[in-house]
């Protein structure tokens, strides 16, 4: 899950046209496994271990100091360098790494977890995940990962900046694989729950479908706005005259370069086909200006106005 | 000039790269004649009275309650309701109505002015705006005509939200013509320096050529992308879990429709060759995905990173 994948000012319930699913019993865990403590990873161990939900939450990550700063922040009692040490003892992991490092981590996992166990990741991207983690099943124990993304996030990252409460009111998708446990799924969604997250079970690929257009597109079309001032000729003037409506529509474009782009290869077939639309979406708009179209692009200026309207007043009544 | 041309967080000052005009002497009017009293031209009003830079400040429009909104506020000492009566009385008129209502204005105002009147506007686009000042040539009397560009602006709109110092710290963009008087050219940057602005000088092509980037098509890509999520049939879904950073990249899909119209048709040719651009990008990063070309989508994520994060570092430290 990248680090700004959420606003400053956070997403709010927005009412009663959204269902909620229905609330879990209470789960408790006794050893919570963490693999990469960064914002998302460390803000969950703060969580498990303020509301009481793990009796001890272990990190494990490839730096030292991160995993002070999370021992220091309260997100994790104490931590390993390796996973597979305290793979086979926990009743909890949590793979919160970058898309990239996931293969690695589900090779080494897989020899050492029990049925006991049940396995979440946070990655913004789910089919990729479910195949990433492949090991499990020829283990047998795919069944014990049930995929979640939390869409909640600060432009900050790392366990030092991490909170307990970044979970709240904020969405957490649920996309369990065809061989999921129940109890696992169950498991899960409790623990994200009892974090005060909402939460929403949906297909891999209809996630994976409906980001690419609300998060993945957005991300890659600030890149692209930005990337093209920055290289024109005329790219000192560009930014000297830069309105707040630039200033604020291109805040994403600021996100770290790699986690984005393995973000959109992981969901390449997906974003390949939201960027396709737009690319017409802006063909649109050019034969509206070429046929002096103003009726029709009045309509498209409207219909989008009203929508984002609808939005704003979601979140404000919120 | 939008109401919502610019964010809720006011641009700064951006430190020692900017090169701010001379400052000129202080100007002084005596009637100023303010066609079309919303936000921007309330605000400069209010801000002419406030600061004792002109004597009288009379309104006209079209709307009597924002007519007496403005007087409400300090926007304006009175109102007329048709400029032709107050025009040939002036020596500063400012044209603030929207850009599909200059020509009018224009027309009315060419029969009635003298030499010792300076006019200038406030449109979003300046090449047309001059095009449409054609009635003042008529007269011999373009060369009072020295047109600006407040890049200033709330998500507000009407003379009720006006305050007098909008333009502090913003930037007015001047556009004179090959025949503006230099004495106009002067008072009406003065004018604007001394309610707070930092001015610059450019031609209007360069002027809408650079806007058409940086604001513009920033507007009609997010018009575009809003407009695709609300038409498409998994709109529900879409506007469900958008996250902040979907929020902030649309805010300015909130926009007047019908206003943003009028600029990107008033800037056709500018809007057109923008879009056009974009749509190459659109079609590089398809490529990027199609051709699995990691290093090259890592490249343009980075180039954009950077110039935002210097961009941000810049309002930071004003």
């Amino acid at each position: 899950m990248p680090n700004d994948n959420a606003s400053r000012s956070p997403r709010r319930r927005v009412g009663a046209d959204i269902t909620k699913e229905n609330r879990f019993l209470a789960t408790h865990f006794k050893r919570a496994v963490i693999v990469g403590v960064g914002l998302i990873g460390g803000s969950l161990g703060q969580a498990l271990r303020q509301r009481g939900l793990a009796e001890e939450v272990i990190g494990v990550g490839r730096s030292v100091d991160n995993l002070r700063d999370a021992v220091r922040v309260g997100a994790i009692d104490d931590y390993a360098n390796d996973v597979e040490s305290v793979a086979g003892s926990a009743d909890l992991i949590v793979v919160a790494t970058p898309i990239s490092q996931m293969a690695g981590v589900f090779d080494k996992l897989a020899p050492r977890i029990t049925e006991d166990v049940v396995i979440t990741d946070v990655g913004s991207v789910k089919a990729r995940v479910i195949e990433l983690a492949a090991p499990l099943a020829d283990r047998g124990l795919l069944r014990r990962f049930a995929p979640s993304h939390p869409i909640a996030g600060t432009e900050f990252s790392g366990a030092a900046h991490s909170f307990a409460n970044l979970f709240e009111a904020h969405w957490v998708i649920m996309t369990p694989h065809p061989t999921t446990d129940a109890d696992a799924l169950t498991s899960v969604t409790s623990m994200w729950q009892q974090v005060g997250a909402d939460t929403q079970t949906m297909g891999a690929e209809e996630h994976d479908s409906v980001l690419a257009k609300t998060s993945h597109l957005p991300h890659v079309l600030a890149f692209a706005l930005v990337y093209q001032l920055a290289t024109d000729k005329a790219s000192d003037r560009h930014f000297q005259f830069v309105a707040g409506g630039f200033y604020d529509f291109t805040r994403i474009a600021a996100s770290d370069g790699p986690l984005w782009r393995d973000i959109c290869f992981a969901n390449k077939a997906a974003v390949y086909d939201a960027l396709d639309g737009f690319g017409d979406m802006v063909d649109t708009l050019k034969a509206c200006l070429a046929n002096n179209d103003h009726e029709g692009l009045r309509q498209i200026f409207d219909t989008a106005r009203n929508a984002r309207l609808q939005l704003h007043d979601k979140r404000k009544s919120s």
